[in-house]
């Protein structure tokens, strides 16, 4: 039996697993794709680009140790977790049933696409999923942001600073009533089009206007870009049988990113911890590592040390 | 008036300066000191090695960045720190009084030091600060952890994996009561001496007993090492006055690093945040700093962008 197995290969899932070789636990991490988020292109614009430098130092070092523990590493897909006296079986595609005391799960969240006509081929054409690092090439321009998060409203308000407007679309409340929130309101050159659904993005070969919709309500909105963050959609299926998580599926984490079944912890995205960033998520799996420590210290069958 | 002040130069503040840096805040950091713990040797003991090189690298690169903004750096010390009319004033020994729209505070914390005769000129020489690395150097031998922290007995438990005998002086309760410290108390080589202090620490040149009283009782443990760790000192004392701190003086934080006074925020080992390891300091300043970001953009005041 292992003593821990973490599921994943972003940031999270490296940090937890050099904490755990470095203990000496018995633990396994089994992945998909190494790299998660940190990886992706999408991130990195999602990043400012000072800030995504160090994270992807701090990721390559994480990476170099993983490599050096190759027995410990499995590339598989996991297909349930489960808990049974005491301890856990963790099923794989291609490795069987695996037993452990502990498991620790980084298995991320995927950005929410816009469903929308013209979405997808004006994607990167004016339209992207992250606005924060735009704030330059629109200066002078109409831009729209749609979504509420609270990355959408602070990319909105990033945007506000040099584009010449900035509607801001939500399909729901969202962050909207928050300090962040309402300050926005106040820029005299954005609009918050509350309600409003997006209906088509207008091309043909960049972005040139969105059609919003609120019921019988129509309006088309010039703009030369066009921001999506809808939010993440958690990459938890594995654990809603076994442990809380919260509406939109987020698996909830304690202080110490321990689950509401004991044993099971989980750390990055896919949690309901408040973050989104490399460096974020490296120190979230370094800590839910600890807590992982610390439980399989507590649960460990005591054996008389050879003297 | 700046955006942000940073005060602190460890790991935490390192972090939160190349996220405001990157956010293009007139964000200033003020250190004493560049690297906090990362860059001491006692810290190096604590870590394990694995978890330290990414720790390291993560720090080293975090520290290349902010470097390159020396006009937003200033080495100095900083007296006080007060709040009137939604703006705050920094005061500092060597450049006057500065002003600023929010604060962030990462000014770290110290090891309480075991106070008692031997202590000092036994240091390093099987009387250290950090048990977890040392599990390897005391296999068959009998050894002492003082302090009940969650670190302490996470320590004593790793010790009992190779040493003959763990004695645990522990002067007050502590962490006892958790998973951990009762599945301690069942391993049969470890004894767990509560209510005791140490009264001294025996060599000539080398720890080879620790002297430990509860009242009247006296008892003499022959050891060839022991390890303290009696907690952390938070460097608070800035910020008491404003913020809400818990007995022993960290800071009180919310999930997103934001103290009870609008406008401040911490992170690092000043706060009741469960972390004490670099790569988690700097999960947190990066947090910390995203939401000082928030709280700027939500309370600069509105000036219409030149288009």
């Amino acid at each position: 039996m292992h003593d821990l197995i973490i599921v994943g290969g972003g940031a999270a899932a490296l940090s937890a697993a050099v904490y755990a070789f470095g203990k000496q636990l018995d633990a396994l991490m089994i992945y998909e794709k190494i790299g998660g988020k940190a990886g992706t292109q999408q991130h990195l614009q999602g990043q400012n680009s000072e800030e995504y430098v160090a994270g992807a130092e701090a990721s390559r070092a994480l990476k170099q140790q993983v490599a050096a523990h190759e027995a410990q590493l499995l590339c598989d897909r996991v297909t349930s977790i489960t808990k049974t006296n005491g301890t856990f079986q963790v099923a794989t595609e291609g490795h069987g049933v695996l037993e452990t005391l502990a498991v620790l799960v980084a298995t991320g969240a995927v950005p929410v696409q816009l469903d929308t006509p013209g979405a997808q081929d004006l994607l990167n054409q004016g339209l992207g999923y992250s606005a924060t690092t735009h704030a330059h090439i629109v200066a002078g321009k109409p831009v729209a942001v749609i979504g509420s998060t609270l990355r959408a409203l602070r990319g909105a308000a990033e945007l506000a600073r040099s584009a010449s407007h900035v509607y801001v679309v939500v399909p729901s409340e969202g962050e909207l009533e928050t300090p962040l929130g309402r300050a926005l309101r106040q820029r005299p050159n954005v609009e918050v089009l509350e309600g409003y659904h997006v209906k088509s993005v207008v091309g043909p070969f960049n972005v040139t206007a969105l059609v919003v919709e609120r019921g019988e309500e129509h309006h088309r909105l010039r703009v030369n870009a066009a921001f999506v963050d809808l939010g993440l959609k958690p990459n938890s299926a594995l654990v809603q049988h076994i442990a809380q998580t919260d509406a939109e599926g987020f698996i909830w984490v304690d202080e110490r990113y321990a689950t509401t079944l004991p044993g099971l912890f989980a750390a990055g995205d896919v949690t309901t911890a408040f973050g989104e960033q490399i460096l974020i998520a490296i120190g979230d799996g370094a800590r839910a590592a600890l807590s992982a420590y610390d439980y399989v210290l507590a649960n460990t069958p005591v054996n008389v040390p050879v003297s």
